[in-house]
């Protein structure tokens, strides 16, 4: 049966060691955030994952999410328990100010924290997760009123939130919307239209739900400039703040997905609903843009959180199923069988896993940290060199790590031979529900597109020359360091073939599009590649640091590490020339075909 | 909904104009298979896989199989009268001899109208994909009388057969298993044990069940060298050679799989059944080689099929569904968007699938054609020499295919966006269908040793050898050809890596063989894609020299191959030399963890 511990050491030592959180001591929130105090709220979130999350994950996928004939939906059983509990521990509000009812701590230990919840239950992670994505935008868009009247609600979890943008024939291309909202004379707005595809959209856990709803006001202008975003509670407000009537809005359907089974995925019509306005009329997708990149960082983690729980599973059987010898001689004479773990082709799913697990974790943190200086540091400066690498992360995080995500939870169950594919082993699930990840809050490849159409050129290309800055640099220090140099050299390789491809594009992209778009999802991967290469040279300087200052019982954590780390740099930065090369080939061979020739 | 054309022109293409099948009228078989017959069975097939095999796919999914209390297993709706058309339709023996009721064409015909079928209703074609396989065991080690009382009726498609090797506790590792075969005194054994994952094992849609089991006669030398095989039907014969009294052998359970549901992959237990041996006694494995060898290459097969369906699918989708305006100008000012298939990372997408697809179906027939070669020829250093290469790509055709398979199914389904993750679209049944043929008939990891470990140092490396000097001669040949020397250019570059790869092998793995099991992955795909690419040079100058003949009307059809022959060289050969990379890192790093580290 299925197993998961939550890695607390993993980040801690990327907190502590690697990115030194301690000296962001002067960010807001960040000098509650002790090592002590960071460690027991990690212990603490560890200890809900594993014993309240994770044993109604199998579970709640085998059974699912059920649309009653009175449009009501059932979870699976234990979800309801398993979310007050969430709710009560206050996670859901850990990085919300204060003054409406959050924590006001660091949302990079929301984001490490975060972690262990989606690898336990990532369905029923997503009922507060979609939570979270709406109380951003409405913090940031929302009126003084507006945040009064939903924030704290939604920070106790007793109501939950949900994004409404897909329509049945637009996703992508939100211009095509077709929901209306027409004002009703009250300063609010009449709403009607069906999205499909929305996640948490009805259920019977909270007490009320928030749908934040993209519509087009009645004359708006066409396409993408003419969107409004829309509140549109189930319950409309009582003037006491209470949910009253019901709301024209109701689950038409639910969805037969392939995996998030323990989610709700449902077909909203609203007939009519009434609907207020949250920011400015017709710039309705900036405000979306706020939960949207939100939630691209946590779709980004669900890949991350996915694969950690399906290695540990792989790891595990790899231990314990013995099956053949091992090619260097017997290992385990006193068996019938040496276990999987001696041969090294499952070493080497397992490694390759771990090294990007390990780097991805590292990835995330270093992100969620840049969030928090772009949105606390006190220095105008500081705050929008860290907006810069966030936003050029963004959709590199959001990509690369969901398809690894998925990839990896693949490799896993392929070390259980068919038990992998029998779904009471639980591998069949964490494919199915990572597969999700890679498609939804903007497919892999409109991340791509964005990287290389709009956030390669921001400013000037100011983001990903500081980026390149950064990370040359760190190999340009750390070149003379003998115990470094392997690493380093192997990094600078891979930023050599990111900085060229980077000139490739800046060279043959402007006159010619279409180079761009046919490179986009190389690039998105190579500079993936790198910048988690990066991550693990940091490590590796952090191990080396901790060993030469005595280490201690913690000596083979920070071995370990650098075995891993090396694995990276042999085995998984080369891929980075491959990416090159195929950038390289353009556009013009794939662009040669007909429509009809396909 | 879904769609399925077989790609009949496809097929010809390659019997024809790449292999050349006339030229082998002299074998057995051939003389029938004349071009217009080719093209009239091709046709056949096609109208079947299309018009009934396909009709029930989705749905048999949707509605699995079911065990009974009775221990009976039914079927989805339909698939009985699909199988029945099948099996009257002659499908089923197209390559058996005729004196046991087949028709005797070449295997490589029976191998490309498998292809059909396996696209359209792979968990369907299993029932006698699985009795193809106890045919050709039955044919090669079963006695005179053991042929006639069963072929017959296993031709037809009255009795079905089935493979029962793995054990609850051993798959890969059969010398582990311990089904017991006892002497009841009348020639032939009991049998008694549980055996599982076992496709086809019950179901209503036969008149009787061939089960082919691996059992350890009593006394018998533990491992490997004390398996024999036996044949237990489910009625066991009268003395007429009808079906009579039921045997003890009977379905305890059916798997709750990720895919496939259509097929009924059974718990099957055996309570002092009766068998009979099959071949020499404690020789199980090599009878079962025989079986699992063209099951091989029948799963090679699968990844084809699955991976064709997948893509027409998307393809379509792609041409039909508007989202976006193309980065170089708008292309459909009528409509409200571009078709997304002007979107370059669509066309990548689509692309890498189809020079796969179409490359891996020159494979698959020319694979088969060494096949036929093989078994077939009069003189005996062609059959060898067929044999050595058959021997050398079976690994490589069921792995690389079947990896490829499932990536491409994947690759197709993110074309759909959310719609992809939606189980009524049906691209979620590919993804979950095409995961397992990664698995069973050898684990692809299996594969690669049995790659590397076995058949590359086979005779001393005569089948390596033989074909490297094929490629290379190939390249030779055609250098000073300006229309091929792009594809010649890019193949050598392949074939360096592959040649590298191999003697670095030869240095490194004889006196540490981790370092083959570290590189043995990779080093199957690196072959993969030189052989795959051969088939593209190949095809290229097919095509050119049907234009330079003046190819009329099929000229776009020779161009749009030129286009995706150099895709597959620009984008995916390319990845040799990363493949040769990680081999080359050997296997130190991924030793060097203690198996508590992982």
């Amino acid at each position: 049966m299925p197993i998961y511990k939550a890695p607390v050491d993993d980040t801690l030592f990327i907190l502590n060691d690697v990115l030194g959180i301690e000296r962001y001591n002067n960010l807001p929130g960040f000098a509650e955030a002790t090592p002590d105090m960071i460690e027991a709220i990690a212990g603490e979130a560890a200890k809900l994952a594993e014993e309240v999350l994770f044993p109604v994950n199998l579970s709640g996928d085998q059974e699912g999410c059920k649309r009653n004939d009175d449009a009501t939906v059932n979870v699976p059983k234990g979800f309801k328990e398993a979310y007050d509990a969430y709710c009560q521990g206050g996670w859901l509000g850990l990085a919300v100010p204060e003054e409406f009812g959050g924590q006001g701590l660091p949302y990079t230990l929301h984001t490490a924290v975060g972690e262990y919840m989606s690898s336990a239950n990532m369905a029923l992670t997503m009922y507060p997760g979609l939570t979270q994505g709406a109380i951003a935008a409405i913090l940031v868009h929302g009126s003084d009123a507006q945040k009064a009247a939903y924030l704290p609600k939604m920070v106790e979890g007793t109501w939950t939130g949900t994004m409404n943008l897909t329509e049945p024939h637009c996703g992508t291309d939100l211009g095509l919307l077709r929901t209306k909202a027409v004002p009703d004379g009250n300063g609010s707005y009449k709403i009607s239209g069906q999205k499909i595809f929305i996640s948490a959209g009805e259920h019977t856990m909270s007490e009320n739900i928030i749908h934040l709803v993209l519509a087009r006001i009645e004359g708006a202008p066409e396409g993408t400039k003419g969107i409004s975003l829309f509140i549109v509670p189930k319950f409309v407000l009582k003037d006491d703040g209470t949910p009253g009537e019901r709301n024209a809005v109701s689950c038409g359907a639910i969805e037969h997905k392939m995996g998030i089974h323990g989610n709700a995925t449902c077909v909203m019509n609203y007939d009519g609903a009434t609907g207020y306005l949250i920011g400015t009329e017709n710039k309705g997708l900036n405000a979306m843009f706020v939960m949207m990149n939100e939630a691209r960082l946590g779709v980004g983690l669900q890949g991350l959180s996915i694969s950690e729980i399906a290695y540990q599973n792989a790891a595990n059987y790899a231990r314990e199923r013995i099956q053949g010898r091992s090619l260097s001689g017997v290992k385990a004479p006193e068996k019938k069988a040496d276990p999987l773990i001696v041969h090294p082709d499952i070493r080497r799913a397992l490694l390759t896993i771990k090294a990007w697990n390990e780097g991805g974790r590292a990835f995330t943190l270093w992100t969620a940290l840049k969030s928090d200086i772009a949105h606390r540091a006190t220095d105008e400066k500081e705050r929008q060199a860290a907006d810069d690498i966030l936003g050029l992360m963004t959709p590199i995080l959001k990509g690369v790590l969901t398809d690894k995500g998925f990839d990896h939870a693949v490799m896993a169950q392929q070390v259980y031979g068919g038990h992998g594919y029998i779904e009471e082993w639980g591998m069949s699930q964490y494919v199915r529900d990572a597969r999700i990840a890679m498609i939804y809050e903007g497919a892999n490849g409109i991340q791509a597109l964005d990287l290389v159409g709009r956030k390669l050129g921001m400013n000037g290309g100011r983001a990903v020359m500081a980026l390149f800055q950064e990370i040359g640099g760190f190999c340009e220090e750390n070149r003379e360091n003998e115990k470094l140099s392997g690493f380093t050299k192997a990094l600078k390789k891979g930023l050599n073939d990111l900085q060229a491809s980077t000139m490739w594009f800046m060279q043959n992209a402007m006159a010619k599009p279409d180079n761009a778009g046919a490179g986009s999802t190389d690039y998105m991967h190579l500079f993936g590649l790198v910048v988690v290469g990066y991550m693990w040279a940091k490590m590796a300087k952090a191990a080396e640091d901790a060993l030469a200052a005595g280490a201690g019982d913690r000596e083979a954590f920070y071995r370990n590490k650098l075995v891993t780390a090396k694995f990276f740099m042999e085995r998984l930065m080369p891929e980075t020339t491959l990416r090159k090369a195929r950038i390289e080939a353009g556009s013009d061979t794939m662009m040669e075909l007909a429509a009809e020739a396909f």
